[in-house]
């Protein structure tokens, strides 16, 4: 049994619930705390088998229904940047967290309560997702119990406006080296300076025009961007090698080896290295599993830019959308925050097409 | 007494003997093996009074002559950059610290060794020449013991290519720091990625020209340089700050608040925060006691570029002159060699001055 100190009450209304998922700190990689309160939460509920693999925990019905649904929410965040705890107004939930994703991991919780279902359910709490791909525990999962994750369907309930959104953007890092001499900063005419010369590679960034492709009706939008930079050996040494590491967004119309072509093309000349890659995933709105959850839940879709694991579902042949409540273009930012109301309207709106009362 | 594990020979000759301490690794803050070296090499010698503070070393001869000298060098290096153990060729000596500068802490412990000279002499050895002023234990000695530095005239040690080099270069530090907006990378366009700001900062260091002002009929080269760069948050975060961390040198014409000041007007709009400085040093080639040992040691003289100690000693009112085996434009280069005949050459005229025989 995991040495569990906080509980989680899952009678508890989803907002309160979130309020308390939030205040469980779990920055990518120190999840333990939570995914033990959560792994406690779920084995109190007899009519689910639980498993845990390192900080992912499963819990599955076995009711018999002809079909499968997968529910899934990441437990990490970004990391702390002075909001937490949570905090509440009126109508918003504010806080590291309460928007990717720990609100949709409270509706996810709370629906799991229900010991009844039209559809059976696998709901997948995992580990790392806002980090590299390779520390990512539903892709740690879909190598180790690929059987764990088959299902007829697969609801992802990252932040999405409550609204259904479809297909996501593929991501991937490349780190992009500039070469320099080094010398001492008192002659410096007689070195190369490899901060300066990356000078070069951030203008490139700067006149980047990234493409707005429309695919299947959503119109998606591509990005490029620095996300770290890193050069210098002293104070007074002119650096020999400066990186500029870059995350590219791309739309699903392009494979990972073609969105790796363009980011060399971009910069041409220098020494590109591939760190990390995850594929896009099509819209697939033409799936029926898709087509008739989205009309259950108010018909419409939208595009999704960010990756979320609906692609690794793609990729594994389960049609997968996005679900959640929350603006996804708050993820990531400090002032992040939550509707109540959107939390509520997803649960409710879980609950009826699964077909059971509370 | 230290914990002395490596035995310095001061009979060997200065080329070997810069060889030994070229193998005893003393990168900045990590000194204490040279230290404890130099002190025990010191100790064996009876007409030497030897004191200790920190990893800097002072051994002054008492003979009751009417002028004294202060000969000073550095004990560490720049961080190792696959260039340790020593290597000789022909004619050179190579390694790290073969220029900056064991070669000239070799032929001042050799000349330590003379029992009888005509002037006293006060031997420096001191730690954290090459990194922030706050750490120099030269700068510690002056403010703990400046009764250990008075003297007629100092001679620092610093590689000038066997000839008098005079004044120096003063030397400041400012990090410059670009803001931004977090968001995160797949929907950049919410946010403001200060890592492409800082391509304005990186513009304005391509496009600067340094001064090159003549003073005393030497001419001096400025500098402007990055010498860090750091920023970034999360590989799919777009980041809220970056710092680019920049030296700038400038001639003794300038005080340190001149160069500041030049420095905030090069990157106004950005926000610039001192993090360290100090003053040049004039040439002072008029003082008689600089004009006499330049005469004695061949009558020439070239600008320093380097900031060195010599500024420290200017500050006290000591005149002071660089003069040591090497070339300074190899100084912080990963192949960093001083030529054999320098070392000897340096050697021959500091003992002939002193007026005595080895």
């Amino acid at each position: 049994m995991p040495d569990t100190t906080t509980a989680l009450d899952l009678t508890r209304d989803a907002v309160a619930l979130t309020e308390d998922l939030v205040n469980i700190e779990s920055v990518s990689g120190d999840e333990r705390r939570l995914a033990d309160a959560v792994e406690a939460a779920l084995r109190a509920l007899s009519h689910l088998d639980v498993q845990r693999f390192g900080n992912t925990v499963v819990a599955r019905t076995e009711q018999g229904r002809a079909e499968r649904v997968v529910i899934a929410g990441h437990l990490d965040t970004v990391p702390v940047n002075d909001n937490l705890p949570a905090r509440r107004d009126d109508t918003l939930l504010h806080g590291l967290g309460a928007c990717d994703m720990k609100g949709g991991v409270a509706v996810a919780l709370r629906v799991a309560t229900m010991p009844e279902t039209d559809r059976d359910i696998t709901y997948l709490f995992y580990e790392c997702e806002e980090v590299e791909a390779s520390r990512n525990g539903l892709q740690h999962l879909s190598q180790s119990r690929p059987d764990l994750l088959q299902a007829d369907f697969a609801i992802l309930m990252e932040p999405s406006d409550a609204v259904v959104e479809a297909g996501c953007q593929g991501t991937l890092r490349v780190d992009v080296t500039v070469p320099g001499v080094r010398a001492h900063s008192a002659r410096s005419w007689t070195g190369v300076n490899a901060i300066h010369g990356a000078a070069e590679v951030l203008a490139r960034l700067n006149d980047y025009e990234p493409r707005r492709p429309v695919i299947d009706g959503l119109e998606y939008h591509e990005g490029l961007n620095a996300v770290f930079v890193s050069g210098g050996v002293a104070g007074n040494v002119l650096p020999d090698v400066c990186t500029v590491s870059v995350n590219h967004r791309f739309a699903p119309d392009r494979t990972v080896e073609q969105a790796h072509a363009h980011v060399r093309e971009v910069f041409a000349g220098f020494d590109v290295e591939l760190t990390d890659a995850a594929p896009a995933a099509m819209p697939g709105l033409s799936v029926p599993a898709a087509a008739a959850f989205i009309e259950a839940v108010g018909g419409t879709a939208n595009p999704k830019f960010g990756w979320t694991d609906v692609a690794r579902f793609s990729g594994l042949g389960i049609p997968a959308v996005n679900f959640g409540p929350g603006d996804p273009q708050l993820a990531h930012r400090r002032d992040e925050f939550v509707p109540m109301e959107d939390i509520r309207t997803v649960e409710r709106q879980l609950r009826s097409w699964l077909g059971a009362a509370s």
